[in-house]
């Protein structure tokens, strides 16, 4: 009979795994197993301590509905959903780079026309924003499907209002024949993540904030090119060192150029301050077996 | 500017926690920050995967409450749990071991005295547990508090039972002047973790069953002594190979003998066949520090 000790039970654990059907999920459950072992070795956890694990997966499967995703928090403060960001998103040099998803995107946002308003009423300094989106070669790319959505002024989403109707501060619009887009907004603003929750006091007793500097999300498709998600993050945000998501990435760092009153992009007379951001996407071209799967 | 990449990532996060003043949470911390991307790393987690972990994780933690928790079942099942018992229970050569404790112990389970039925209505075949309580030169610990709990025939804890009123096949007794107890309960019967759940998917997706062997569960303390918290498990029983939480060791498999209808231990006339269990635990001496501490 198998003696089960400190030494034994890695390899008796993974030995139980033999009849597993799905070779995948058997060499994803073998590194679970061996790096949750190795952890607990490590630092030789204590009883106490392994309790606390417990309680604290509890708090954040409690606190976890419809609306509040407190475990993709926690896998984007420590570090993990960038890492599977960068893992699954390498891209020839030259293409423009992803960054992480977040959990503030909603299905079926309102479309739009280039030019129009996207804030909806969202708090905030109205920005201009102006872009392209192409290919690797330079060649623009018409009629891209551009999905964009952004914290107001006081950094919340839209979705994160009591009784929100979903509908500020996003929105679809597509790329013109030269694969321009243009569209009115608000100005980005840095906000603290979700941090009332057992995540927060995770920051908390590591001595880290729950701060995103300033960004704009993007999510564009377009046929054969790989989709893309990526922010545009503002220049000179005091955060840009220390996103709580480490979603940063220096090439996609732009500035968002300040105005005094005057003559907006769009032509119209505008009596507040407004800043303009011009971003330039670059997609990479859908791989082969992308394409055949998609056909 | 820091360039976040699947190259930089590990490093950045780590360094994030600079700040944090509790050295031992520093210290977990970044052991599991290193074993978390080590494992996306070591498989290529795929974005699809990392949102099946995210979707399994929230069906933990929202099966989970007071009466039910899927996170310790995880963690038994995943063999971490036994891993930490056996690394916090080093013992001297001769000393009963430890395994798990499982999640079916009640604080104030009724008190008994040597001689009584601790299966209190539990289903079952009549059992009946002689023991001593020893130190490792052989010396009886008398009084020492024991605490015994077990499932009945059907498989089930009283605390599993709807409207429970927590007092089946539980009890604490005190050892003798001469280190030995005995008491009268049910028969111990393998029987299934719950896995109606996301643990019960995860086993059968796997190929794992859910059964542990049959057993029956001790909690032992006496001044002087560490606390021993253990199994007494069935010979013969078909899961001692395979226990779903990993919990056996040899050292503590027993015979449960089966007798015909006859004289019972307890004097009386017995007209169903019963069985009769005896066991000795060996406890380790508290180390000075844990006796330091509790004076
Ligand atoms: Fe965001
Ligand atoms: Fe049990």
């Amino acid at each position: 009979m198998q003696n089960v000790d400190e030494d034994t039970i890695t390899q008796i654990v993974l030995a139980r795994h033999a009849e597993a059907t799905d070779p995948r999920l058997k060499q994803i459950m073998t590194s679970v197993v061996q790096h949750l072992h190795a952890f607990a070795r490590d630092v030789q956890l204590t009883e106490e301590e392994w309790f606390k694990g417990i309680q604290f997966l509890t708090d954040v499967g409690h606190i976890t509905d419809d609306k509040r995703q407190e475990f993709i928090l926690l896998s984007d403060t420590l570090g993990l959903s960038m890492l599977v960001t960068a893992l699954n998103n390498r891209k020839p040099m030259g293409c423009t780079e992803s960054t992480v998803f977040g959990p503030f995107f909603v299905e079926n946002a309102p479309q739009y026309q280039n030019g129009d308003d996207v804030a909806n009423g969202a708090k905030g300094e109205p920005c201009f924003v102006t872009g392209r989106i192409t290919g690797l070669g330079g060649e623009p790319v018409p009629n891209a499907r551009i999905e964009v959505w952004q914290a107001d002024s006081d950094g919340f989403y839209d979705v994160q209002y009591e009784g929100a109707t979903h509908n500020h501060g996003r929105g679809m619009l597509r790329s013109l024949a030269d694969g321009s887009f243009h569209f009115k907004s608000v100005t980005a603003e840095s906000y603290p993540i979700p941090h009332d929750g057992p995540v927060g006091r995770m920051l908390n007793a590591l001595g880290r904030h729950p701060w995103r500097p300033a960004h704009l999300h993007f999510m564009i498709d377009a046929p054969g090119y790989e989709r893309l998600i990526t922010h545009v993050f503002r220049s000179g945000d005091q955060y840009l060192d220390s996103d709580a998501v480490f979603g940063v990435r220096s090439s996609l760092v732009a500035d968002w150029r300040r105005h005094e009153t005057g003559r907006a992009p769009d032509g119209t007379q505008i009596d507040t301050p407004y800043s303009t951001l011009d971003f330039t996407f670059v997609l990479n071209r859908a791989s082969a077996t992308v394409e055949s799967r998609a056909a």
